[in-house]
């Protein structure tokens, strides 16, 4: 599916990532899980978060020590519907994918599980494990720490996390609802796009070390505003988003808090996540929901609309185009993430066949 | 505590007020429950969804028939950590504690509780419900519709509900974090707020029924704007916030949904709500915990201020504080509510000896 070196198949670039990972030390199961994750991200449109960012943090952080890639994950649980998950340093794309399994499990036996996990590390796109409930029929709940960036109100320079909320919900004949948002303006991914297109950011996104707003991602330096961006417009209600995920993923799980990671050196690279599940069949029949689903999502889209909208979307629409599109005709990457995988490729003396 | 008929004591306008809801028929012990939790909004300075709403919405809408004041609540229950609760049209305030006991109940068997509304009414502020969980060592959710108002990014007119998010974590010295927010930029309530004080709105809060921004409450016809205000800065996030809370109240419980309360008889004044309580000493011993939450907030207090703020304030502290000065030395009420309240007072035959 290789057009010009930059449209590749997505199978294709599984097997590469896994191997890249594998050449690591990363055992042969968790590399093909942290790849297949890696590539539904791009699949789904989400550049920000797929491949682009193997060689450069997941490849790189490997080899800083800052990743345990045979981590001992443990889970200490005193409750049938909750459990702590230890993830060793871990990858965080197997620690998570572990720990939304646990929830998932015992949501089966209590109708509602959750699960609050130390010890991993950067796992990624959400959505992708928040979506692992949709095919048991389940409504998946995936928060994590999403490392350091966001001003708060009335603060000046960076604070707390940029941390991220996802949460999936399946439908019957619509396009499940996946949510997947960073609690601020504007996920940090979305920066390191701007800055590697050239393009400049809107106004209200990120400010300077004095909290001046800034349109150059080079002298974002200060942070990223919450969602709302100012007071007056709701950024109180993204601070307290944000500060609502980290209190779920590290303070209830006894992991590293944002002053923390800043100061120890064995918190370099650690993040915190959350995970939920809630058993739909326990609330009313499976099919009744999907079908209650389908007639919201309908509602949403038959809604008038303003001059010159098509149409109007929700959460996970888009994506799921792009993810069936993307399926079929491949994935265009971009030139720098192509260099960067020959790269990586020639580095770990794997072939890049692509 | 009656200064110029404007500083009311708190515990007297409680009675009063159960006193007003006993005069609907509301039996003595519903009547103080609701009295409590409209006051516990005023002492917490939230002063839009108080006293204020008494007379011309929860007493009107008994009038009007659309509440039933004799309800029976029915819980069904498929597993030890979930239930659907049928609330049979009752006061939302007396729904919605019943709903949160029942979820903390199941929190304190399986961990983790979470109960789905339907056929309740509107509750007033939800804070109320989640901060119940914070005396019994839990982490409390509370999720409920808010009627008709925001207008989705690509709409025109009011669509979705303006539905709103809150939640309590208890701390140790500090104050607890207590989020309470609409999901859009600004809760209704404000915007009733700035009608009755006749000050005008910031642009971005609303639009007309063309999908203009207006800054004059009598011309915000179209709708209130989701948290982010336009999609650059975010508005599918409050939008997606918006979505997730009207699928987990309504879609999972069967309760109605926006386009069927605009559509149906037997829908009007109705609301959906869900509930959910997390139990610490589950997932870590309930002094360390909140020992974490105290160095947490501490750190927030630390962070640098830009010029000429004084301090960075968490989700709650500011509510604290009104809540302790509000008990000690009254609750000030605006003119047009004691109005209200003395019309109220003579309609029901009942003293105003505030």
């Amino acid at each position: 599916m290789a057009v010009n070196g930059s449209t590749v198949d997505a199978g294709k670039l599984a097997d590469f990532s896994a191997k890249a990972l594998e050449k690591m030390g990363v055992p042969e199961e968790d590399a093909r899980l942290t790849a297949r994750i890696l590539v539904a991200a791009d699949l789904r449109g989400v550049d920000s978060h797929g491949v682009a960012h193997l060689a450069p943090f997941y490849i790189r952080r490997i080899k800083d020590g800052l990743i345990n890639v045979k981590p001992q994950i443990k889970v200490i649980s005193k409750a049938p519907g909750t459990a702590i998950m230890d993830g060793d340093g871990g990858l965080g794309f197997v620690v998570g994918y572990r720990a939304m399994e646990e929830a998932m499990k015992r949501a089966e036996m209590t109708g509602a599980g959750f699960i609050t996990v130390r010890n991993s590390t950067h796992y990624g796109a959400g959505a992708y494990y928040a979506m692992m409930a949709l095919s048991r029929d389940m409504i998946g709940i995936s928060l994590t720490q999403g490392g350091v960036g966001i001003v708060p109100p009335g603060g000046r320079g960076k604070g707390v996390g940029l941390n991220v909320i996802s949460v999936a919900v399946p439908a019957k004949e619509e396009a499940p609802f996946v949510l997947d948002m960073a609690t601020g303006v504007v996920a940090g991914g979305k920066l390191e796009l701007a800055a590697r297109n050239n393009t400049p950011i809107p106004k209200g996104w990120a400010v300077d070390m004095e909290g001046n707003p800034v349109t150059e991602v080079a002298k974002a330096t200060g942070g990223i505003l919450p969602l709302g961006g100012t007071p007056q417009l709701g950024a109180y209600k993204g601070f307290g988003l944000t500060v609502l995920v980290d209190i779920l993923c590290s303070t209830l799980s006894g992991g590293f808090t944002v002053p923390e990671m800043n100061r120890e050196l064995s918190a370099r690279g650690k993040s915190s996540h959350f995970f939920g599940a809630l058993r739909i069949e326990n609330f009313m029949p499976v099919e009744k929901f999907k079908q209650r689903m389908d007639v919201m999502i309908k509602a949403h889209h038959n809604l008038p609309r303003a001059a010159g909208v098509d149409r109007i979307c929700l959460a996970g629409e888009v994506e799921r185009e792009t993810e069936r599109k993307r399926k079929s005709q491949g994935i265009p990457l971009h030139p720098a993430v192509v260099a960067s995988l020959k790269e990586l490729a020639e580095d770990l003396g794997i072939d890049y066949n692509l």
